[in-house]
């Protein structure tokens, strides 16, 4: 195990009926924005709650943040927040509210003249101290809700970017699981994907004697293997959205990566995909992963067995057997879910691998837990993801 | 699953050389109390490296709190405390110095004459503000580096009370396996059925569909299972203690509590053969645990039926027979560590048994996650125990 050092602060409020305890997280005399999306919040009753909890204090909104959240809109809530002389962000939504969210709250206290700059420095980004910011979570799938990251789309140059920093995790996060009861079917796969890769990100690299690490990241594969098919059927079951709530929570609040290596490499891949051709971020891991496993299938050999024999107790065969059913066993659970996982499928060719490669090459990446995933390697697993 | 609220705002850090770190964690101009026990920081290197990371700084010292650390030894240390003007605790060692540190922060914040008034009625401590409070741990066991509990003991009146604050949890641990190489075989036995019966508690109930946290819980316990064997034979392993560390500290983070029932039954019984016979904490557990789940063995089958399953492979058989391998391999694993799991083993008889359940009759407490483990039962499982 690596040394690491740690540290969550986020409070978690879970379950039914919890965002009545807004009002006693937020201090009585704060200047609150609410920031939503495309308005969801006000047909799965979480907007109404909020509002209700929220009664008799200072508080503007901001709707319109869009999936994959962009920085001309989140500029926009910027201006917005400055005229109101918010003090607070509450967000309501899901991972592309909250992380937009966290990018206002920077920004709102950025010195400098153009907050996309700390995008791509972080040193700018460090200084700065933040705005006090929330969370009500209605669909779960970032793990936004308790971390302290956030990923921002640029519409005019087509770039997409994670930012990090220690004072944007959510003060507090309500996670009441009947928000998510009208989510639609793709959004539901979508967040599943992405929960899952979340964990193979920080799971499936080289053995690391992290034993704990290891048998929480399966924990999770494991339930989401288990509730997919039943949840798919029915967005309405409580007790299934709760254990997926709790999976993408846990999936990517830090937890499950005490002092192991990290990859990360199908999601900086996976951004590429969407800022050029809009595809939902889950569709993206979908894509990616099967074939990036397939790539990297030497180096990550100790893994993908552990892997495939926990998880989808694929224990028999020769050491390559068991490692091409894996991969496939891994595809097909993203299928399973609607998802079809080829670049062909989406009208992808040869031209987007080119695009991508040279962005990468230009940037100088070298992406993965050994940082040996170059430009060549990218381009192999695209190749292998048509 | 059951609604919850959590936060957990310890720092963890972890690794080899991190008590070099505590200079930046504690403020430049606090008076700093370092507090440790009998002595065994002097010789596994914790005590030196603390002091070479404090040097400059204004350090006083409090030495000598015991196991089960007494509340008329750590009233001495609210004294010294108080001469010395401190603002700042440092626990270095095990469960009881951190449990110890815990109630020092809160008793010199107290108002009242006499602090153990506020173990006997938590309400008297809810309005207290402790003292900061951070830890250098040397013995994984009772996960108190890292939660807002703690158990103090009283010699005078045999007894030993819990008491939880939600400003007791450390501000930082310094978690380095390299401290935990020197210690006896007897507490690393008695630190692995302490993070083993800390699981079960909180585990060992009813079926309460929270599927991430189950895997969590079992997921500790099958790494005890597969590192206590190796590590009893050599502490020095650094991986091994690495993981002994990380699943003690995750077994009672709060993380696998996430809303699910627990019992604590088992602790509660122990500590009453902790306050009368003076008992290892650990011993105790492995006393008790084994005749909980045979008399328990119905209102907990589901979840014996899936410990069994899970942890021990006991998949075969008759619903009885799954219950009665999956006790037995339990009671066998506390025995493989040297600990011997039978009341009469330590030549303690009726007139014991009598005077525990007298106690928990004078009290009136009901025990157990459904609150129906009363004064008759604890009878039927201590004679189990027998």
């Amino acid at each position: 195990m690596e040394n690491f050092i740690t540290q969550n602060p986020t409070k978690l409020i879970f379950g039914k009926g919890s965002a009545a305890r807004i009002s006693g997280e937020i201090p009585a005399d704060a200047r609150v924005m609410v920031l939503y999306g495309g308005g969801s919040i006000k047909k799965n009753g979480a907007y109404d709650d909020v509002m209700a909890a929220l009664r008799g204090r200072r508080v503007t909104e901001f709707g319109g943040i869009e999936p994959n959240p962009k920085y001309e809109t989140l500029m926009k809530a910027v201006e917005a927040a400055r005229a109101a002389e918010t003090d607070y962000l509450l967000a309501v939504g899901g991972g592309s509210v909250i992380d937009g969210t966290k990018f206002i709250a920077c920004a709102l206290r950025y010195d400098g003249a153009n907050p996309w700059d700390f995008l791509v420095d972080p040193a700018l980004l460090k200084p700065v101290r933040p705005l006090p910011l929330a969370a009500v979570l209605t669909l779960p799938a970032t793990g936004s809700e308790m971390n302290n990251g956030g990923v921002i789309s640029r519409y005019s140059t087509g770039e997409k970017l994670a930012f990090h920093h220690n004072e944007v995790f959510p003060r507090f996060s309500v996670l009441d699981p009947c928000y998510c009861f009208t989510l639609p079917d793709r959004q539901v796969a979508n967040g599943i994907v992405d929960t899952f890769a979340h964990v193979l990100e920080q799971y499936l690299t080289y053995p690391s004697q992290a034993m704990v690490q290891d048998r929480f990241a399966e924990g999770i594969l494991l339930t989401l293997k288990e509730i997919a098919q039943p949840l798919m059927a029915d967005h309405t079951d409580y007790d299934l959205m709760s254990n997926f709530m709790i999976a993408a929570t846990m999936g990517l609040n830090g937890y499950i990566a005490w002092g192991v290596p990290q990859d990360w490499a199908t999601h900086m891949i996976g951004h590429e995909l969407t800022a050029l051709h809009g595809l939902d971020h889950g569709v993206t891991l979908a894509i990616v992963y099967p074939a990036l496993m397939q790539v990297l299938r030497e180096p990550k050999a100790e893994k993908l067995l552990q892997y495939g024999e926990r998880v989808w107790n694929i224990d028999a065969g020769s050491r390559e057997a068991r490692i091409d059913a894996t991969i496939a066993r891994t595809r097909a659970f993203f299928e399973s879910l609607g998802i079809r996982t080829r670049l062909s499928d989406y009208g992808i060719g040869v031209s987007t691998i080119d695009a991508i490669v040279k962005r990468f090459s230009d940037r100088g990446w070298k992406l993965g837990e050994r940082a040996d995933v170059g430009p060549d390697t990218v381009r192999l697993i695209l190749e292998a993801a048509m």
